[in-house]
């Protein structure tokens, strides 16, 4: 392809919206432009890599005896409603009503359609295990979208769905997608790493994340350097309280705190440690208000809190529930003398030693509190989001926390949705049986962005041979000049056998320039031929990823091109 | 591919909803699957022939030097105002609200985000011609949606743009989209032609469908045996009224016709060819009302009648409308004496001799109708929908029509997106020009079914071999007699190499079974091996269209197929 008969369109400029490399350099080498917020369109360029991606997948899905499908992107709210989704994920999905008033769902996932297609076309168990995916477009209303295509509002996924007669089958299953996975982001040249996760809205009983390292990654990773356990943060256990100093045995006593309502601004207020501090929450999980404890460094992990609370996603409680359930405003709540409404605590605040909280009355807090004297009777359950120094809950070392971009999700379902929508196989013994499913997705436009956190530089991306755009670039200075289109295409032809994307520079620009771009967009090997050549008769090789520059004779080049991209 | 290792599911019966061929081969074949009214699950066999079309599609495009790229689904409704179209495509548009209340269309078509784009990367005459395509999924609000995915809410298409700086250019872009069309359903089997087409909401100044000649077919084609026009009778001009008998003289004369309303009705009560009638429709064009007359026998064309009315899409006008501007209720409407409102007469009506038509009036109709004496002034244009006989207006001989599925659209849009949306760019002389467009649509998932429409008989799919979903099916019959499987294996390996599509039967099924499964899926090639191959050593090899059966050893069936699928 030449570069004068395609749309390659780079930015001198670094856009301002752009707040993460990938997003900037998707934008300035031309991989792709911003419809409107959270929608973008794939320019010729990022659409080589797209599908570069989207053919690993297919391949290695298919090689792991998945069944290609393409469903509806619009699916009946009826469907949602079987599963009770349509108002559980109510926040994030996108919703169209024909004229004529029937309600559709923009899909953000199929479970609910593909168990519908296993229900009416499977029935025995012979024809298990069956695996079915797709590579659709899916919708999810981001109430902020950001950093491009890793986080908007349509993106491309690979959604896959496995239904297993039995657990054996269905772990097996399992393991066949999760080493497929494997090799799907090693071939894209990713480092991505397995861990465990948190099962979330898709519900079921195990799940892993492959998660691509990333400083620039919105989830955090639990990482223990003793043992190799790894968990998203959110997934993490965290076990134990730890001891925070020594009792003074003294009696609690109010302490009056006009305005102070943060943990911040108490601490300053107290000169104590955010340790010292029982944190309450007050939320409504299912409508109902419940108080939550945590010691004032932590966080609460609403995944952990939502299973406790039996899977209803709990929401802060507003200002006038609060008072109505603690007689304070906000920023004054504690477990001391709370009555009517239940009280859930983290570990993390057993031990805390003549602590500090809210005294349920406005500019009021309580000191010396010590929950087990003070609120005799409670349970303690892990309900903190993991931290750096939290002991690892496989080996006990304290662990570490890195940050870390989403590509895949591997989850085991059971059967929530094979008994919601009647997946129900025969057995051999005539028995009738749910069948047990997994699901498993990447995504794939999220992919492309996670490679180039990978792989960039000062000067742009470096892509990966088997995902970039064009592996070869030819480049010819001055193609005006006689003999230099000439020695391109010489090349070119020398190449063709390989089988290598090659895209030629014939732009009658500038050597800078066109080396400019060459980094920017960031083709694994640049050949170029110029003035140079016609003096010399040697081409400059160079590789993109270590800087190697050769030059050597056209008849080299493609040895040489093979070496480089090996 | 074994069968038994993929998901097929093939239907004994009819299903009942299907009215065409080609959606009740594609459920009974297992191609697809209803989800709901318009939306089907593309099924692994469907969805082989799917890609095959789309690759097919995507070869000759980028043959013809378009450039992929992939638009987002999801529209913003300001560019929709921009152009217009937010309120006059709503009937046929779905849209979708985000929780902050943005509105977004599910594009049924990208005339607008192309434009922008283009209008954002291309400032130059310069970087033109270029032409921009995808192949993306679709949305169209039926509000009945049939005949599977014929008429479905979301389907496959490819919908291409292409910008030019001058009118010798567009007509060049238009050209190549037009041939690379004819290439196109030429390697997907289908007999189609181009014929002259209406603009309609896409506006331009020319444009041709691509129409594959079918009796199920839901559009009608006027085809001119003498000197090959070709037009959809919605486009077929119909010039000339024609003559319609002697005139008596007599005067205008009324006749109580109680309850009689429609031409039918009134032909019988006055015992006169529907040919004697002025048919006169009271529409609504942007609010106002119109009077339009046309010839009893014929329909009137609204995509003509709008055009006259400078765009505005007209309705029927209800009954109140009608009784205000003509004094009496639906059915009695009629030319004479009738004020205050626009009257446009189709050529039909002008000779129409002794015409018989309302008296507006309830239960009146007038007889004796000359409207070049009764109705003096009126201008007659063309307004009707072609029909059977009436004279080509390329040749004059009589045209005949023919029912035809629409598998490919181009336009020559002119510059009304480019105005609209700002795609100017700089010419050689340093002026700003808007870019001239031109669009081109073809329905991939409608073209797979206009295949099967093309191609079935009475057991089943005849697939052309470019699009089978597996061009080979190898059958074992008893398959678990020794010696069998090894005979298939051993068929397949020596196919390996041709790289055909190879389906293995290994079903243990009865061969009444597993031959009309063949049959009815329909691969071009079937091979059988059983107890007969083990005696012999000949298998049988049949081409599903010739039914030509052969019996050779495993070492000619290489040649054999590639002979029977060339």
């Amino acid at each position: 392809m030449k570069w004068t008969e395609t749309l390659i369109a780079t930015l001198r400029e670094d856009p301002q919206e752009a707040e993460i490399p990938s997003h900037r350099l998707m934008l300035r080498a031309g991989l792709m432009r911003k419809l409107a917020s959270g929608l973008y369109t794939w320019l010729p360029l990022g659409l080589r890599v797209l599908r570069k991606v989207e053919n690993i997948v297919r391949e290695e899905m298919d090689r792991a005896g998945a069944l290609e499908i393409l469903m509806p992107i619009l699916q009946p709210r009826e469907l949602w409603e079987k599963s009770g989704r349509w108002e559980s994920m109510d926040a994030i999905m996108l919703k169209a009503r024909t004229h004529g008033g029937r309600e559709l769902v923009l899909g953000p996932t199929h479970e609910e359609v593909v168990t519908g297609l296993v229900a009416g076309e499977i029935s025995s168990y012979r024809r298990l295990p069956v695996n079915l995916y797709q590579i659709n477009t899916k919708f999810r209303d981001e109430i902020r979208p950001r950093f491009g295509v890793m986080r908007s509002r349509e993106f491309i996924m690979k959604d896959g769905y496995s239904f297993d007669l039995d657990e054996a089958g269905a772990d097996r299953s399992y393991r066949l997608m999760y080493e497929a996975y494997q090799r799907i982001f090693r071939r894209c040249g990713l480092e991505a790493m397995a861990v465990e996760a948190d099962t979330g809205m898709m519900g079921g009983r195990e799940s892993h994340e492959f998660m691509v390292p990333a400083e620039t990654g919105e989830d955090e990773i639990a990482v223990c350097p003793g043992c190799g356990y790894s968990a998203n943060v959110e997934q993490a256990a965290v076990r134990e309280g730890q001891f925070n100093g020594a009792r003074t045995g003294e009696a609690v006593r109010e302490v009056p705190t006009p305005g102070l309502r943060t943990v911040e601004e108490l601490a300053e207020f107290f000169s104590a440690s955010p340790r010292r501090f029982i944190k309450t929450l007050i939320y409504l999980a299912g409508g109902k208000p419940v108080a939550v404890l945590v010691r004032g460094d932590r966080e609460i992990n609403e995944s952990k809190l939502a299973k406790k609370l039996g899977g209803a996603q709990p929401v802060l409680a507003d200002g006038e529930t609060i008072l109505r359930v603690t007689g304070a405003p906000l920023g004054f709540s504690g477990p001391v003398g709370l009555e009517g409404i239940g009280i859930l605590a983290d570990y993390s605040v057993a031990e805390i030693a003549d602590g500090i909280t809210g005294g349920n009355r406005e500019d009021l807090h309580l000191v010396n509190v010590n929950i087990d004297r003070d609120c005799p009777g409670l349970e303690f359950v892990d309900l903190a989001l993991a931290a750096a120094g939290d002991p690892c809950p496989s080996c006990g070392k304290p662990i570490a926390v890195r940050r870390g971009i989403e590509v895949g999700h591997v989850f085991k379902l059971g059967t929530k949705y094979s008994r919601a929508l009647g997946a129900v196989v025969k057995d051999e013994a005539g028995g009738e049986r749910p069948a047990i499913m997994g699901c498993y997705g990447i995504g794939v436009s999220r992919t492309v962005a996670a490679v180039i956190e990978q792989h960039n530089d000062d000067r742009g991306i470096v892509w990966p041979a088997a995902v970039a755009p064009y592996q070869v670039l030819v480049l010819a200075l001055a193609p005006d000049q006689p003999g230099v289109p000439e020695a391109a295409e010489e090349i070119i032809s020398a190449l063709a056998p390989t089988g290598r994307d090659i895209l030629y520079d014939d732009r009658p620009a500038s050597a800078g320039v066109k080396f400019n771009d060459a980094d920017l967009i960031g083709f694994p090997v640049r050949i170029t031929v110029g003035k140079r050549f016609l003096r010399t008769g040697l081409a400059e090789v160079k590789h993109r990823a270590s800087e190697e520059v050769h030059t050597v004779p056209p008849e080299e080049v493609p040895a040489l091109v093979d070496r480089l991209l090996a």
